[in-house]
C-alpha cells in the first residue's frame, strides 16, 4: 500500500534502528504509540493507503478466464531465457498489467519498467496492456515504441480490452486507467463511474490473477478506487491494494526543502494521511529536516498549518496551468518511488476507522513485507485534519456502496471536494 | 556524432578484437577498407553522422555572453557537494543544455538525464531548458515536475529562451526544438526557417558554452540543421556535432529481428547511411543476425530490398497514425543511446562527399573518443541508395548556404523528399 514514502537517503542517514527519533520530542498532549525499529533499507519508510482489516467477501460474480490476449510484434516469439549465455542467471519472467495503457502517464511509466530501472536488470518482463476499444490503436502505437526502444529486457508486450484476458497471471496491476471529472459532472457521478470501471477490474483480478498480485490504483479517486477493487477481489488479500499518494508526498518534501533553504534529501518522514483529495494531510509534525522536527527548522506556524498543505495540494493544478497538462512525468516517478517501497497491514494503531482505503506511514521489513509506522505523534491540528479526510472517504464509502457488495448507496458526500489538480 | 549504434550486446557477443567479421564474406565486387580491431566496450560500434572534416571558419558575427539564466525553485540553492558524506565521492557537476525543453521528447529526456540513467549514479548535474517566449511557463511547469520527482542527482535546474544565457559553460547541448514543416510549406522554407534557428544557436554555443561541448541535434532537418549549427561554431571542433538517426537506426534492427523471428539482440552492424529523411540507407548488407551475414538469414531479397527500408522510413508515420502523436518516448530513448555511445573524425574512406553531416557507422574507442568503421563491404545497390542521400543532403547544404556563410543559396532539391514521420 505504499503511496508515500520517507525519503529514503534521509531514512538512511537518520533514522537507524538504534536511533527513536520520534519519541524524545514528544509532546506531553501528543497520542504516541510504542516504538517500531527501523530498518536499514533504502526503502526503510514508506507512507501508504491502507485498508486495514480484511475486507468482507461480496457477492460478486466473476466470469471465467479467456485465453491471452493478443501479443505484438517481435514480442510474439518465445525466447529461452535459460538457452542463452547472457540471460541465464536472470529471474522468472513476471507479469505487470498496466490499465489506461494509451494515456500519458502510463507512456512514462512503461518505458521505466521495460529500461529495467524499477525491477532491476536481471528481471525480465512482460507488459500487459490494458486499452479501451477507443484506444486499442493507440495502444498498438505504444507496443511499436517498446520494440523500436530496444529493450533487453522486455519479453513480451501484448494488448487487449477485456481485464480478464490482460490480467492474466498478473503479478503487479498498476491500475492508471480512469475517466476525468467532465463539466457539470457532479462527484458522485464521478465515483459511480470509475467505481464501476474498478469492480469490474477487481472481478478480473480475482478471477485470473496472480493470487499475489500487488494492484497500485492511480486512476482518481484513487482512494475510493482501490476500495472498490479490492472489495470486489475477495481471493486477494486485500493488504496487496494500494492507492498512489506518493507524488503528494513527493511533492510534499520538495516544499518543505524550499520553505528551509535545504536540497530535499535534508527531508524524511513526510507522510500523507488519507485521502488523495484536498483534504489530504500532509504531515508536518512528525517530519523531519536534518533529523531535527520541521517545526525547530521552519519557525513559521502560520506557514505550515495555511500556506504548506495548499501548496501541496494545489500543485497538480498549478501545474496543469503553466505546462497545460497534467504531471505524467513526475506521477510516473512517484509510481516507481511507490513500487520500489512497496513492501504490507491490518489494524491500525491510530485510531482510525476500519475498512477504508486510507494514506498512512508504512515501514518496509526489505523483504517485500511492510508494517506501519507506529512511533508517529499527534496535534489537535493534524487530528482534526485527519478526521475531515476520514470523513469524507466514508463518505465515499457510503457513496459506493452498490459497488462494493455493502448495499445501497447514499451520496452524503460533505462538500464537493476536489482531487489534486482538478480545477 | 552518435546517432545509430551496432547493438551492444551483439557487439560483445560477435565482434571482439580478434574477430574478422565483415571481411570474411565480402563478395568479390564489393569495395572494402581495412580492418580496424574492436574493442571490447558495451559502446563498441556506432554508427553516425558526421561532418568528416573540420569546417571553415565562416564570418559569423557573435554576441557577448550574458549573464545566467533564471534558476528555478530548490535549484536555485547551492550546495556543496564536498561537504556531505554521500555526495563526496561524485563527480564534479556538468551542465547540460537542451532546447525544445518544453516539448514532448524533452519530456521523457529530462526525467531519464536527471534520473541518472545516462550520466551514471554518480554525475551531478545541472539542466539548462531552452524555451520560447510561447513556452515558457511550459518551461516552469517541466522545472516544477523536475522538482516534484525528487532526483538526487539534479542539482540546478534554470530556464531561458535566450541561447546565450542558457548555453553557458554547457557541456552537452541537446537541441531537440525545431518547427514542424506547417501546410503547405515547401522543404526549402523548412529547412531555412529551422536552419534560422540552428544558425543562431550555432553562434551562441560558439559564443559561451565549453570548447569541448558536445552537440546532438535532434530537431529536424537535423543533419542540415547540425551541419548549419557547426558551422556557425568555428571554434568548437566539428566532430563534436552529431545529428540524430539513431531512432532509425533501432527501427531497422526490430525490423530485421522481426523478419528472422529472434529477438533483437541478435541483430548487429545496422547502419543508417546518409541523411534522416526518406533517403536514408538502413545499411542490411553489413548487418549480421547471429553473427551471420543478414542475407543468410533473411532469404528473401526482395524484401530486404523494397519492404526492410520502406517499413524504417515510414515507422514514425506508422506510429503517428496509430498513437495520435509522434514517437517521444522511443527518441528519447535513442537519445540516450546516442549519448551513451557517444564518442568521435575527419576524411572518410567510403568516398562520400566531406563537408555534410552525413550518418556513417562509428566505433567507440571506449575513452570518449571514435572512430568510423572501416571494415564494411558495399554492393551496387547500397552505393546507389548512398548516392542518392548523399546528393539529398549535398542539395540541402546549397540551399543552406546564406546560413553557413558560403554565400548564396540555391535551392535545386531533387524531389520533395520527407522526414521520416512526416505525412
Amino acid at each position: 500500500m505504499a503511496v508515500t514514502q520517507f525519503n529514503p537517503t534521509c531514512s538512511k542517514t537518520h533514522l537507524h534502528s538504534s536511533q527513536l527519533p520520534f519519541l524524545s520530542r514528544t509532546l506531553p498532549r501528543h497520542r504516541h504509540c510504542t516504538i517500531a525499529p527501523l530498518h536499514r533499507t533504502q526503502q526503510a519508510r514508506i507512507c501508504c493507503s491502507v485498508a486495514p482489516n480484511e475486507v468482507q467477501v461480496p457477492a460478486v460474480k466473476t466470469s471465467d478466464p479467456k485465453s491471452k490476449p493478443e501479443c505484438y510484434g517481435v514480442f510474439c516469439l518465445t525466447y529461452d531465457l535459460r538457452a542463452e549465455e547472457e540471460t541465464r542467471s536472470w529471474k522468472k519472467l513476471i507479469n505487470i498489467a498496466v490499465s489506461g495503457a494509451a494515456g500519458m502517464i502510463a507512456n512514462h511509466l512503461l518505458f521505466k519498467l521495460a529500461s529495467g530501472e524499477v525491477f532491476g536488470p536481471d528481471q525480465p518482463i512482460a507488459l500487459k496492456l490494458l486499452g479501451s476499444e477507443r484506444s486499442i490503436q493507440a495502444l498498438e502505437g505504444v507496443a511499436m515504441e517498446l520494440e523500436d526502444s530496444l529493450f533487453p529486457l522486455l519479453r513480451e508486450v501484448s494488448i487487449g480490452i477485456d481485464p480478464y484476458e490482460v490480467f492474466q497471471d498478473a503479478e503487479w496491476a498498476l491500475l492508471i486507467g480512469a475517466k476525468p471529472r467532465g463539466p457539470g459532472m457532479e462527484r458522485a457521478d464521478l465515483l459511480d463511474i470509475n467505481g464501476q470501471i474498478y469492480a469490474a477490474q477487481g472481478r478480473a483480478l480475482n478471477a485470473v490473477a496472480s493470487r499475489n498480485v500487488k494492484v497500485i490504483v492511480v486512476g482518481n479517486p484513487c482512494n475510493t478506487n482501490a476500495l472498490i477493487c479490492l472489495k470486489n477481489a475477495p481471493n486477494i488479500p486485500a493488504k496487496n491494494f494500494h492507492a498512489l499518494t506518493r507524488l503528494d508526498e513527493n511533492r510534499a518534501k520538495c516544499q518543505l526543502a524550499l520553505k528551509a533553504g535545504v536540497f530535499y534529501d535534508k527531508v524524511s518522514n513526510v507522510t500523507i494521511w488519507g485521502n488523495h483529495s484536498t483534504t489530504q494531510v500532509p504531515d508536518f509534525l512528525n517530519a523531519r529536516i536534518d533529523g531535527l522536527p520541521v517545526k525547530e527548522v521552519v519557525k513559521d506556524q502560520k506557514w505550515l498549518e495555511e500556506e504548506f498543505t495548499e501548496k501541496v495540494q494545489k500543485r497538480g493544478g498549478a501545474l496543469i496551468q503553466k505546462w497545460g497538462r497534467s504531471s505524467a512525468a513526475s506521477t510516473s516517478v512517484s509510481i516507481v518511488d511507490a513500487i520500489r517501497s512497496l513492501v504490507y497491514s491490518d489494524g491500525n494503531p491510530y485510531g482510525i476507522a476500519e475498512g477504508i482505503v486510507f494514506s498512512m506511514p508504512c515501514r518496509s521489513k526489505g523483504d517485500g513485507d511492510y508494517e506501519l509506522v507506529k512511533d508517529v505523534i499527534f496535534d489537535d491540528y493534524l487530528q482534526q485534519r485527519i478526521a475531515k479526510t476520514e470523513a469524507e472517504l466514508l463518505a465515499e464509502k457510503r457513496c459506493v456502496a452498490h459497488l462494493t457488495g455493502e448495499g445501497i448507496a447514499v451520496c452524503d458526500l460533505p462538500g464537493d471536494t476536489m482531487l489534486p489538480g482538478e480545477m
